[in-house]
């Protein structure tokens, strides 16, 4: 089996313009098969503003209208896919940027409205995942944004941590992937205070009494179950850290089942 | 030799909402490998007004200068493509959309700033053809932007009707190209205010004609001078007209060396 690196950037990387060129060197020098996935970052919401969008939140997540799509899709599959694909080209890895709709690369289903109406928010339902080996398998790099279609005409927001990881398992048949999700911290911290607390490996009982201790909360928690949902689905390896521990020796924590 | 169709829409298509659902199902009925190349239309200028950027024009042309780069960037290889992208999917065509910086799809070189500097503007360089054929070989509609880039990480607005007419003049190697330009008129007209004046056929005598007549004018000229050059490099059949000609025995002009 070939390896195959799926690489989740988030919007801090996004949003920081060195960090995100020293990020795209380092995952150009990754060798190999490869997909990056992205996120959007506060852009969007610094453009709502200026166009004058309000932005409703419930519980803490972002309502998805029909104005705030066209800003997600404006910016993740528009600006923010296309600056990195002619990064990458320019280091000479031949990126290609896809929103779910292109190829019908990712299907999702529209979120039901009960009990919280998220707007235009999608839950994946299929990997095409014929078109992305055709890609790998030619040389191209899939660079995939957060957006996404139902096939009846609706592109739909969806959260890029969950397409990472219905990449990585829809292909693990095919490939041995591994998953990474680069963020600001070094790992999953035993205190989140603390960088130096990076937990090594964590496993499902270590994740469990952390939860209850509160040590891990809020947006953790689905990056984690994602990682865990990977591992069970095939996914050969799964971890989480900073960019840099993709090319080199850095601490990071592995996810292990 | 295999047919291959290129179909460019411009901005009064992609502007009228029912117009666009139209041309799609059209274009969705075509046989046959196809690619669909489209414009932006006036949504640009609107979008510059609503975030406060100034729109500069020489000549009736627009300079694109990097605020201005980033809109034309969101709204062509964002919203524009990717609604397009996902309403032929809907339809039941396997349509990918890309800007030139999607897998080296179309290199560009910026505009040289003598004796007008336009910005953030590219003439071609190159059409990975390869791409293409690897697409449409297995089934893949390819939808382009106005959008390219010049493999050293700069993205560049690029006028969609060349972009049309470099496609096909790369691909008339490996396939009989038939290259429609559709735009609001049926056709070149002889009187420009009278509709049903359309010249069936114009062939380069009579276009100097109408040229030095003044009945071809302004933004005609181009696109005609797009048409030979096509043709003079192979492409097999270039015509220009509403959009209901490429499926209906529709008046349009027939453009010959």
């Amino acid at each position: 089996m070939d390896k195959l690196q799926v690489v989740k950037i988030g919007g801090n990387v996004i949003e920081d313009r060195k960090a995100l060129i020293d990020f795209l060197q380092d995952f150009v020098n990754l060798k190999g098969k490869k997909i990056l996935v992205h996120g959007g970052g506060k852009e969007a919401t610094i453009m709502a503003k200026q166009l004058g969008v309000d932005v409703q939140m419930i519980d803490g997540r972002r309502i998805t209208d029909a104005a705030n799509l066209d800003i997600a899709t404006m910016l993740y599959a528009g600006k923010i896919n296309k600056t990195i694909v002619a990064k990458l080209q320019s280091l000479n890895c031949l990126a290609l940027g896809l929103s779910g709709a292109d190829g019908n690369s990712i299907r999702a289903l529209k979120r039901p409205p009960h009990p919280i109406d998220y707007g235009f928010v999608g839950d994946i339902e299929q990997v095409n995942t014929s078109l992305f080996s055709l890609l790998l398998n030619q040389g191209y790099t899939p660079v995939c944004s957060a957006i996404t279609h139902d096939q009846k005409g609706q592109l739909l927001n969806t959260n890029a941590d969950t397409i990472a990881a219905s990449l990585s398992t829809a292909l693990a048949k095919e490939y041995n992937v591994t998953l990474s999700y680069c963020f600001e911290k070094k790992g999953v911290l035993a205190d989140s205070n603390n960088d130096s607390t990076v937990i090594s490996n964590l496993n499902y009982p270590i994740f469990e009494t952390m939860k209850k201790s509160g040590a891990i909360h809020s947006g953790m928690l689905p990056k984690i179950h994602n990682c865990f949902d990977a591992l069970k689905k095939g996914v050969h390896q799964v971890r989480i850290g900073s960019p840099k521990m993709i090319t080199e020796n850095e601490p990071h924590t592995q996810i292990l089942l």
